[in-house]
């Protein structure tokens, strides 16, 4: 039984006790949640029985946040993926995602999976293109890769199932175009065969495996907008019905579901595209990249993204694929993947505390008192990065703790606020 | 006359037609907007007639950005300010506060006006406290240092004149207590003297000498939310509220006038301040501090703020005040300017594509467009930043313009979009 079918049975298997257990949430209440769909715990049977730590993902919990990492055809190795995965759970990534389309894959993903007490996922599509054209791409190779994935423990797959044939014609013309990777592959080998997305057609076989070792669904969405003209138009929206219809499937076949989103968005459509979604697929749990807010920020896309991003948690995703500020430009290095994990906690932090989550501002709380009374080692824990704050706070010689160089001693509003507080409470009679 | 009398007379004065000119709106329409209070084209006499390029701040104009500049007493220099203010008109900082607290202010301040063609504001109060304690602090003194400001040439002035003595005991408990520097000095010198606080006493003289030589005033929320539990409290509202009655005096008295806004305040309370704030204060410009939607960004804070002033400028704020990396931390340095400006470059930008300003989209899809067609030098010159993202493309070998090192020649889903735009059209009958 998978844990989905476990919790529909009534029960409250170990790893949703564990998962419940890190955020201090009710077990039984996130057992309800993950049989009625609206809550996930991707744990694949080989992951659970090593390093796991499973993680709940759904509105009853904390938003969560994705780290991609993997090589590229043109960068990065085994020994790069490893400092990057440690580096990415370090700055407090919930999840990661080994994207390699290059390299040794079978030896990254199984150190990944070895490594990461964080679920993994994959998205088994590239390596089936690895040694081939796509348009040379048999079913039974697909089949073949999604299984080798399960055995080899990966948690969750995106699986590009929703972009059908029919949609094409919507999306080759739009200003951006198709911009996923899977979805482009599909694409292609749909044309080229004048056939059905293969994965589509095979949607129960592909169920079989995944439920065999219980890996979740990320149903993809392989026609995102990659461009704001692009938003809310048809393509998406018939995809993400398709996605819609397969979660149902998924599920009656026992697998978990999350359901994958934008893209590039304009801030006034995020809530209605977020609500849509919701009510569209039954509260599945919703997995979405940013959504951008801007298509002009390169070099800065982490930051268009979360804006995006903090929002589309605030109405009702689930879990933030990070973005880092080389989106659109390049491979991420060590840096840009720090930086993307921290401003996605930002993200998911502040749309905890928007929606009232509880317990997520008592940090914040706890912060600014700290502040008041200049306690800067408590800050430095307190913050997000508190290391980047701590070496930032040392890079000016600032003697003595009640100010920073920002204003100086004599115009420290924090300073003189406690002067005030003192001088009125004197001369309370 | 004022640019604020001159438009109630019905007449469009140069600097409104050469700062609608900028934006290509309507001269007329900037002018009446202007007339009823709700734009505001600050221009000081002095600074217009030497190197001002006139700016319009409001709701009928796109969002416009300030950058914070100025030295403190344990940083910076004359060359360095002049180097930061170089930098954030280059970056894209549509105007600029010299908000220095220490070296010759004198001199500092005159070359920004000098050089700026941005509007340029300060805060005077802080020049007042320069050479003596807060308390020692006489009124003639206040209003020699605000004329002085005004001989010079500055534009716009934050004048803290709505914190009042019984404002004070709502404000000292808070968890982030008084954290504006002029509004805490303010403080100090009103429980001192057992007094009111001077610059709402005195304020019809201080409108006298701002509307000799055209100053707008900036109202300042010197009892501004610095921590998420304070946001929309007693104090904060009380303060607003008189800045209200203030904004009107100022008006009557032919000044033009923006309105100062938070600080620190979760995502779900953004909307109703900002409508509040619009309802009260008659749809005055609102000028923004971020506001920042968490306290625990230490290190990130720029994009902290950056997120509450998308969605404060996409629900009515028409003026951000940038926040830079090391806010909370330490005083900007050059990089921290340049990032602080980009960020709420961005910010504005996807607000104003929320919001629906006219053509501010465009520059998105031409971004779109060229990422299409592989149009890296377009690209450059259409990102916020070109420089930045120019530089961290090459930052990779990448030979062939047809990817980037994000997926690789064979994974680029915008290459193999192409290919499936070509191969559907090859198949049309």
């Amino acid at each position: 039984m998978t844990l989905l079918q476990e919790t529909q049975g009534g029960k409250v298997p170990e790893s949703i006790v564990r998962a419940a257990g890190r955020e201090g949430v009710d077990a039984t209440e996130l057992a309800r949640e993950v049989a009625a769909g609206r809550a996930v715990v991707p744990a694949n049977r080989v992951h659970a029985r090593g390093s796991l730590s499973p993680l709940a993902i759904g509105r009853c919990v904390s938003t969560k946040i994705n780290a991609n990492l993997g090589a590229s055809a043109v960068k990065s190795s085994l020994a790069q993926e490893k400092a990057k995965l440690e580096l990415a759970l370090r700055a407090g990534a919930d999840a990661v995602m080994d994207l390699s389309t290059a390299g040794d894959l079978d030896a990254i993903r199984e150190m990944v999976v070895d490594q990461s007490p964080a679920p993994v996922g994959t998205v088994p599509m590239y390596e089936m293109v690895l040694h081939r054209d796509v348009e040379d791409l048999k079913v039974a190779d697909m089949l073949a890769v999604i299984a080798k994935h399960a055995e080899q423990g990966v948690d969750f797959f995106t699986i590009h199932a929703g972009i059908l044939r029919e949609h094409l014609p919507h999306a080759v013309n739009r200003v951006g175009g198709i911009v996923s990777r899977g979805g482009a592959l599909l694409a292609k080998w749909m044309v080229h065969h004048s056939r059905q997305n293969p994965l589509y057609e095979h949607f129960d076989e592909i169920c079989a495996i995944m439920r065999e070792y219980d890996v979740a669904f990320s149903l993809g969405d392989g026609l995102r907008p990659g461009a704001l003209a692009d938003a809310g138009d048809e393509a998406q929206y018939r995809e993400l019905r398709t996605l819609a219809e397969l979660a149902e499937r998924a599920r009656q076949a026992g697998c978990q579901v999350m359901i994958e989103g934008p893209g590039h968005v304009p801030l006034n459509q995020i809530e209605e595209q977020i609500r849509y979604q919701q009510e569209v697929c039954a509260g599945a749990p919703f997995y979405v990249l940013g959504p951008l807010v801007t298509d002009i920020g390169a070099g800065y896309d982490h930051i268009a993204g979360a804006i995006g991003a903090t929002l589309a948690a605030y109405y009702g995703a689930s879990f933030l694929c990070y973005l880092t500020p080389r989106e659109h430009l390049g491979l991420p290095d060590e840096e840009a993947v720090r930086e993307g994990v921290v401003v996605f906690k930002l993200a998911a932090h502040a749309a905890d505390v928007a929606r009232g989550f509880p317990g997520a501002r008592q940090r914040d709380d706890a912060m600014s008192a700290a502040r008041a009374r200049f306690d800067w080692p408590k800050m430095f824990e307190l913050a997000l990065d508190g290391e980047k704050a701590k070496s930032m706070r040392q890079q000016d010689a600032c003697p003595g703790d009640d100010y920073c160089t920002m204003c100086g001693r004599k115009w420290c509003a924090v300073r003189i606020n406690n002067e005030v507080k003192e001088m009125l409470a004197a001369q309370q009679p």
